[in-house]
């Protein structure tokens, strides 16, 4: 089963693959109902579309994976996270999904992890249509806390969550490149493939008013300028992927739960209302979209 | 000398020092001339104030220093630098100007140095007026190199960026933060003390129309966000600090050196001339510029 959709999936896209010699021969197959970049200079758009959700063991992350499989009666999902044996979520949906879910370990803290998860998708799947980036770190008791002052910032958090928040999402994106090249999919009027960066409102310096949270905030900030920057090479390259940046709103999930005493009543999400205004967002993005950054509700934050 | 001077610009601010018990009760101590925070509500405002240069060995580091010093017949200049022995124009410099400039070992990723400069200027002068982070870094040859793609972005180059150039300044900002409330200085008509963050424009996001750089551009976009931060703090506490953030152009540096040769005709400066435009936003900083961004024509840069 999974060699024939390995057969049915494969795209050749000219891009420039970082592949093992073994595999170049099988990626030189070109697969018919599928563009390839020598063939047909039309950008693919077909219903069985492959998407990634890196971070997909909980929260937000794992509703996009629900999501992007019961809506749809098609597509393949890849649900990363860094510990596959204990993600009980995501085993319990493999139940119901066997054939359309498939769950990769990746750390974003351990590039080797990220390579090897790229290898797998090549394999496996040929080509990636949408990649989410949902991984993200806010506190973690007795590690990470976020600052009420400046006396309380410390190295050790800046760091941590620069190469969790920041750093990761952004070798994700450089290792999944060649895989994106292939565009749209997943069912969608989407001519381009896409990656979306789950960021947060306060990532943004112009809107900045209360202060606080030094290490999460500079660390969004840096994924929202790192992820412009991608948009610019993508676009030059006339890559038929674009990246966006997401901001889900206050969302009930691990990640706000201490911090959700202050929430105003009717702000607090849930995660199901927030993952489908944010694909609603990822179905419709067009090359114009490319390196914006949008709440939940598709309004554009300012930088 | 020294101990003459300690005694004559001693500050009791009121805030929380960090000291050392046997220091407790020098700073104790207020001066005649000098406002304190409890015989006064005013702010002070003195031609004997005390600037810090971060990362003064080279480049516009260095050139703040001497400026500093030849441009004011008073004040007081601590020239900070990684290897102090090896740092020969200011080791030059200081045959002028014995007294005023005091060159401080300090090196932004040990934290410890950090701190003892803290301690050294609190001992030696109370009080900091000015502190300018001047420390960045963009390509150190087989460490570090500006990424042209996304392709050649790799971990170690994005986390040593961010070390320096984001987690230093502001890390030297908070072991700063109890000298800087004693407010203004430097014979200038500013009413409070001035942090000022060596930033560029190529940290903007909503100015990057280019790509590529991304551990540079991420690094000081992360840095805008950390000061904006700090400037929301400041503000609300009502410190007489203000925090700003300055592009100096291209400037004609070891750092631009080996990408001048793109430099528009007439758009790549001296140190001197950067230097001189920055001094006149420095001494002309006002409550209200707390968390702005200025090019050197005082030309606010967008987020
Ligand atoms: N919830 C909100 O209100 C809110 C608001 C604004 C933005 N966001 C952003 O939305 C995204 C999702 O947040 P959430 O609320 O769903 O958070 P969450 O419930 O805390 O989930 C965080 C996810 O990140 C994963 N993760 C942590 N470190 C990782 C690493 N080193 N490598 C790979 N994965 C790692 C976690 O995996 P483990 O299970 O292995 O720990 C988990 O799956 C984050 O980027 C967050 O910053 C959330
Ligand atoms: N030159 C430009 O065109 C330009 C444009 C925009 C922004 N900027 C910014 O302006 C600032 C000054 O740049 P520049 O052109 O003067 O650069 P530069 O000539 O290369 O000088 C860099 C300075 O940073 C110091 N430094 C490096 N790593 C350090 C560390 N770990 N701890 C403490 N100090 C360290 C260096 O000290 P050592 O001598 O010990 O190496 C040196 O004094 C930087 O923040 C830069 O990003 C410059």
């Amino acid at each position: 089963m999974r060699c024939s959709f390995v057969m049915n999936t494969l795209v050749k896209t000219g891009g420039a693959w970082l592949v093992s010699p073994s595999l170049a021969a099988v990626r030189r197959m070109s697969v018919p109902g599928f563009a390839t970049s020598s063939s047909s200079s039309s950008v693919p758009n077909w219903e069985v579309g492959v998407s990634m959700v890196q971070g997909a063991s909980r929260g937000i992350g794992f509703e996009f994976v629900r999501q992007l499989l019961e809506n749809n009666t098609k597509g393949h999902v890849v649900a990363t996270c860094r510990n596959p044996k204990e993600a009980t979520s995501l085993i319990n949906l493999k139940n119901s999904f066997s054939e359309r879910l498939f769950i990769q370990k990746l750390d974003v803290t351990d590039e080797t992890t990220i390579e090897e998860s790229a290898e797998s998708v090549r394999e496996r799947y040929g080509s990636l249509n949408l990649l989410i980036n949902a991984t993200g770190i806010l506190s973690i008791p007795g590690v990470l806390q976020p600052e009420t002052t400046l006396n309380k910032v410390e190295k050790s958090s800046l760091m941590l969550a620069y190469e969790v928040n920041a750093v990761g999402p952004i070798l994700v994106m450089k290792h999944m490149w060649p895989l994106l090249k292939a565009g749209g999919g997943n069912g969608t009027e989407r001519a381009v493939a896409v990656v979306a960066n789950l960021s947060a409102r306060v990532g943004s310096i112009g809107d900045n008013k209360l202060g606080g949270w030094h290490s999460y905030r500079a660390s969004k900030t840096a994924l929202n300028q790192l992820t412009k920057n991608v948009s610019v090479e993508l676009g030059r390259r006339k890559d038929p992927v674009v990246c966006i940046l997401l901001h889900p709103g206050t969302v009930d999930t691990d990640l706000s739960r201490p911090f959700q005493r202050n929430v105003p009543e009717g702000k607090l999400f849930t995660k199901e209302y927030s993952v489908q205004k944010l694909l609603h967002i990822i179905n419709n993005a067009k090359k114009q979209d490319n390196g914006k950054f949008f709440a939940w509700d598709g309004q554009e934050i300012p930088w």
